[in-house]
């Protein structure tokens, strides 16, 4: 259940409407993180009013807490987090190839030992699929193996990154057997890898074609690469995908990274950094960022930002009251912090799907550049 | 600026109406205890929804974060933590008694160090009454002496208790002086004191009678002593209060223990155990008490109570998510828990004031007392 209407384009850039089992997801649209079967800090109804259409989970956290034996009782993660709206679930790919010596990869799946309770588990593609059925979420993705961008002490090769897409590319075909095989009604989308590599990326994106898809995803950005390589794959990948599918860049990033890939064709966006900065007093503003620890906001009795209409700033909560509230190591310091946040970043998306529909995104950047340059 | 009503009696108990420079209160009520200038992990919007009408701050903590100096700036707490209703604040007295070995105790005030950086701190009466006023606090709490239960490894003396109980006499008289000549226009409430002994209690009430304050609270319970005795004071004591003005018992206490003191004659109570327990996973429900950590919540889709009517509850979030997020250390267990909790004391205050009206309290509280012992 998976349909996509692009209802204009300015360059590369696309706006669209997608239409999943839960909802509607308008895009460009940025995706709260919700690992654990919540976004971190946030009532699901702060997340509603913000306009959050579509959410993450984790699938590999989810298998180790609740786990499947709950996660199945409850008829899915839907019901067991009560969020009526959309929800994409990763595939364990990127968490099992975060574990680092903790994990072996073969052509079968991974082994790793459970960083909650050392429990030796293995994930396959079709263990994922399993799981992701259970789960019941509108987007499924592939299970994938993440090309590090450094590989034995070394920037992986182009024969490593080649090799490693070509993994993944079996695992993608045999994640989309297990999924027909078990009847998902759901949508499943494949990840483009192939490094810092433009050719292997344009020959992952050619073969994940060929398995005709409802959606792709261009994964192994963000994963400690130079911001120029990031760049230099974003401007290339993207726009090779079908035009007439949804466009996914995974675990991207910054607010000018989001921007950038807009301009690029990308439709869909995840990121932890708006609640996990958050966390660490870091607020993101039309005016540039703010370090809300910083000794000049202990008397500022602004809000975050003027112009925002979040809960926070239109509640008038100060910069002094949210500095005071996290020297004191209080609960609402976060959480008034990554309602802002998330709500900055689902307000960018907002401004760039207006911008988008008048063809007027270019001038929209300029003045959104210049905004965050000027300073809080 | 402070008047009271009396609306009806039910033996001792009563129901009245206090209105402050903030807005009215209707009693019995309970107040959520916001430490810092924040009720631990609860957004100010749902206390409002939960019908909290008045919140505790600590003028203590708040002395020392963010200091006065802020505090001054914002014109008192309410525009500092954007809370439009009334504000009770203590004295600082029970936070220093708190410190031990930290604090010497003299006429004058108490000395002590600052647990935040070490700073040498002295705090008296008319520094206490300061830093109220500079609160601008709805009700501001004389500094006392809090009598412990114990002295030097025994039960306090009667001798002990007495000249304690005579020094928070002397301090009531300075805080009333020094409230008169900052020309604070809210209103002082004085502590009755005495420790476990009767006649110290009557002597209290009757030194602070005479100075015709708007307000009177039981202090010095909960300190430590057993049950029984907390029981015989709050027995003996709030009723021999003026009927005509308000009386608020402090640190207490348990569901049961709130019914017990409106039973008594209070009018008002405050106390963390509703916000502390929910951050431990500790519930408190009409049919009794749920530790969400046990085992048998693991699967249980039920909501906390059904027939409550909380955010938590109302929202359909199951005892086994509760438990999930608890498991996992999400923020959310404890931001769900307290909306729980604190609406559970308020909306037991609400049950008792409508059982005051129509003169069936006796009646109710059976029902609630066989309610709380059903199991859950």
């Amino acid at each position: 259940m998976l349909e996509f209407e692009l209802l204009a384009t300015d360059g590369r850039a696309r706006r669209g409407r997608l239409t999943l089992k839960h909802g509607i997801v308008e895009t460009p649209m940025f995706m709260p993180v919700g690992t654990y079967g919540t976004v971190k800090g946030v009532l699901p109804r702060s997340l509603e009013e913000m306009g959050a259409q579509i959410i993450l989970g984790n699938t590999f956290h989810l298998w180790l807490r609740p786990g499947l034996e709950v996660l199945r009782q409850f008829g899915g993660l839907h019901r067991f987090e009560r969020w009526t709206r959309p929800i994409l679930t990763d595939s364990g790919g990127f968490q099992v190839w975060s574990l680092g010596e903790m994990r072996r990869i073969s052509e079968e799946g991974v082994r790793f030992a459970s960083p909650v309770d050392g429990d030796k588990l293995f994930l396959t593609p079709e263990i994922s699929m399993q799981i992701q059925t259970v789960l019941d979420s509108d987007i499924v993705m592939q299970f994938d193996e993440c090309t590090p961008y450094h590989t034995k002490g070394h920037v992986t090769t182009e024969a490593e990154a080649c090799s490693s897409m070509q993994l993944s590319l079996r695992w993608a075909a045999r994640c989309k057997v297990e999924f027909d095989r078990l009847a998902n009604p759901n949508a499943l989308f494949g990840i483009v890898q192939g490094g810092m590599y433009e050719l292997l990326r344009e020959a992952s994106i050619a073969a994940l074609v060929d398995m005709d898809l409802p959606g792709y995803a261009v994964g192994g950005v963000s994963v400690g690469e130079p911001k120029e390589d990031m760049l230099r794959i974003v401007a290339h990948t993207p726009h090779r995908l079908p035009e007439d599918k949804p466009r996914y860049l995974m675990g991207v990033g910054t607010p000018e990274d989001l921007v950038e890939g807009v301009a690029q064709g990308v439709d869909l966006f995840d990121c932890v950094l708006p609640t996990r900065n958050a966390r660490n007093a870091h607020l993101f503003t039309r005016f540039g960022d703010i370090k809300l620890r910083n000794a000049r906001y202990r008397n500022d009795a602004l809000p975050i930002d003027e112009t925002c209409r979040c809960y926070t700033c239109s509640n008038g909560f100060s910069r002094a009251y949210l500095q005071h509230l996290e020297r004191c190591s209080e609960m609402l310091a976060p959480m008034l912090a990554s309602i802002h946040n998330l709500h900055y970043y689902l307000n960018l998306m907002r401004e760039i799907r207006e911008a988008l529909e008048c063809g007027r995104f270019a001038g929209w950047r300029t003045q959104f550049e210049s905004d965050r340059v000027r300073g809080v």
